[in-house]
């Protein structure tokens, strides 16, 4: 790939995704493999007056081993100096940049308990920075880059190098890298568009949003008394704004936990940990997931849903255009952050305290007695169908389009 | 390289230099580029039983970058999670195996006020880890692997891919990785032929040392009461053998600070952060350098001695016959590990604890009392030649010969 092409994919990251400013430390995780890209984030940081980089490296090769090899007790532990890391980097202010590069079938053949376990491990130890970065208190964003497995999986059949340079192709074209010059312009426009879609929903404060399309998902799911919808950049506590996600083209909000009713049926495999949910259905009564199937991997679903209290009610309901650029290019990624703007979403788990009035500031009693869900996961599954209607109930029972034949009403 | 051959090198570095043992957590330090061996010599730990395997990666293009364009204040911090986590490294028993690939003029264009202050923040946030690493209270071992940068130092001119071969190539050869089919077998017998050396200057519990040559080196070295000559694998607090270094040549002790006298020639150039101090002498007083001269970057040698009291007086005394392998390949490597086997050679700073009886159980207060120099720095510079003379003076006042011509009398 292009060293200029990358430098400006490494700099839209630092401008429009942490939007790092003068003075700020900027923490930057990224595979081994993927070193190049992230020097090119390093320099652009240092270039956007960054005080300090520091590279949290990981990689997936010694990742996968440490699953498939380490002693049992390893899972249940993370360590102090960990935590104490985290603790450190957000209160010196740090932004996160992160660089996604995960082989979709890393964990594979990894016992499902070590992973389990070690998932709790790290969600109870990290709960507070995790916390941080749902809140927005710190600015922080994800792109992806290819790793060697990761574009054979996307691209079975394909040669190794044609595979890489494909999948740079695919995340650039998800990314809006190629609409214009100057992609950092590009996503200016990008979150300006998002503004009139939300403007339209945070104004209609609708009670309930009606889902309902020919595979059978007919569901209705109230939302909170002070619900805000989110999209494209968000405002930092300190006012900045920012991109956390780069692509990103939903707008989501969060559900009142226990006003959830009716069927959603997966419109697209659910991928978990390398494995791929398929053709499954959640039944929802007062919120919670009363019952479930699935032709494929239903135990590990049953597995998701038993996390914990909080895994079996939504923390998140998205609405994602059927005419958006990744849900027309019609490739499967095998990775959330670019399948998730492939169509209308829900996720089970953790609500995004950003989507209530004054959320970030609220305690986590105060967030569940507005109706949010908490949860250790949060796990995305799409609904969304080309035929998907949504229609938006408010208080006075007045009802209003929001999506028609799977798209936005022409707002 | 051939993988088999790299893989019998990273077997090397767990079974000789950490040996670990089952049930055992080790650290692997490496830098990202070499990424390929980190993995091989974590393979290997985990066939040796190791619990669990921690990658410590650096990256030396982002260290670079840090050090010229952080800003000031970064450079007087060492954050507290760092040292925490060395502690419960420290702690849990781990191995520490270290990939040693730094280019060596990595740091030539920093401003050595930052590498000055960055140096005391670590080493004194540090200090007790150190502690326990120059103790033997863990296990820890170091071996070189080539990067781009390093390969292109040692054999300028040649191009970047052969001049990779051609160091790895080197650093087999050094390492005794081609004497044998069986490296670790060649490695027991390593391990026993220093002890003859060390049985014969153990046996003497010399006084002092004079070393003398043609370039001007005349100097007496006394050693403390109770002091002990290392050498090739040492025995770690819990009673098992492992070689901190591979390559190793050198058997060394630690002086009386005190009583060092007379003058030190410098055989070869000091490489100290990417900058050579060549042409230079040291002269001493009761232990102190009194006065120095040097032909090329005596700034350098002056920042040294005075980074605290301890960097003016010795640390270590190792003789290296002039016959090693490593002075017979002549070759320049431009970095310690390797450099120190080629000649006899001093070290400005904290002397080790393990060469003095009962060193590692005993405090700062008492290994000072009974002689032994401390500092931040520790810093070695060759004074042997191929017609070094070393004379050892008994406490009666016999004088029996050690070295002749540059070599080991037939011990």
């Amino acid at each position: 790939m292009d060293r200029s092409k990358l430098r400006q994919f490494a700099n839209l990251l630092v401008r429009v995704g942490g939007n790092v400013q003068p003075g700020q430390p900027v923490v930057v995780g990224c595979d081994v493999a993927n070193a190049g890209i992230a020097r090119l984030i390093a320099e652009c940081a240092y270039d956007a007056g960054a005080s300090e980089v520091i590279m949290n490296w990981s990689d997936e090769v010694c990742s996968q081993m440490k699953f498939l090899r380490a002693e049992e007790k390893v899972f249940d532990v993370y360590p102090d100096w960990a935590v104490r890391r985290f603790g450190h980097w957000d209160e010196s202010g740090a932004a996160y940049l992160h660089v996604d590069s995960d082989d979709p079938d890393l964990m594979k053949n990894v016992a499902p308990e070590r992973l389990r376990r070690h998932g709790i491990a790290s969600s109870l130890a990290t709960k507070e920075h995790m916390r941080a970065v749902m809140a927005n208190s710190v600015r922080w964003s994800v792109i992806g880059a290819p790793s060697g497995a990761w574009a054979a999986k996307v691209f079975p059949g394909v040669p190794g190098e044609e595979a890489l340079e494909r999948l740079w192709e695919a995340i650039f074209e998800a990314s809006r890298m190629n609409e214009g010059p100057d992609p950092v312009e590009t996503w200016r426009r990008h979150n300006e568009n998002f503004k009139a879609r939300l403007d339209f929903l945070n104004g209609h404060k609708f009670r309930a949003l009606k889902f309902r399309n020919s595979i059978g998902t007919d569901i209705s799911v109230e939302l909170p008394e002070g619900h805000v919808w989110c999209g494209g950049g968000d405002r930092a506590r300190d006012g900045i704004l920012f991109n956390p996600n780069i692509p990103t083209e939903e707008v989501y909000t969060m559900p009142l936990k226990s006003g959830v009713n009716g069927r959603a049926v997966g419109s697209k495999p659910l991928q978990f940990r390398g494995k791929l949910i398929e053709n499954f259905e959640l039944i929802f009564r007062d919120g919670k997931v009363v019952s479930y199937k699935a032709e494929k991997n239903g135990a590990i679903l049953k597995n998701i849903l038993e996390n914990d209290e909080g895994a079996s009610y939504l923390g998140e309901v998205a609405l994602v255009a059927d005419t958006s650029p990744i849900a027309r290019m019609g490739l499967m990624f095998y990775n959330t952050l670019f399948d998730e703007n492939a169509a209308c979403h829900f996720a089970l788990g953790k609500a995004y305290p950003s989507c209530i009035e004054g959320g970030g500031d609220k305690s986590e009693e105060e967030l569940r007695d507005l109706g949010a869900n908490d949860s250790l996961v949060h796990e995305d599954f799409m609904v969304g169908t080309a035929d998907m209607s949504i229609t938006g109930v408010s208080r006075d029972g007045t009802e209003t389009p929001v999506f028609v034949r799977g798209d936005f009403i022409s707002i």
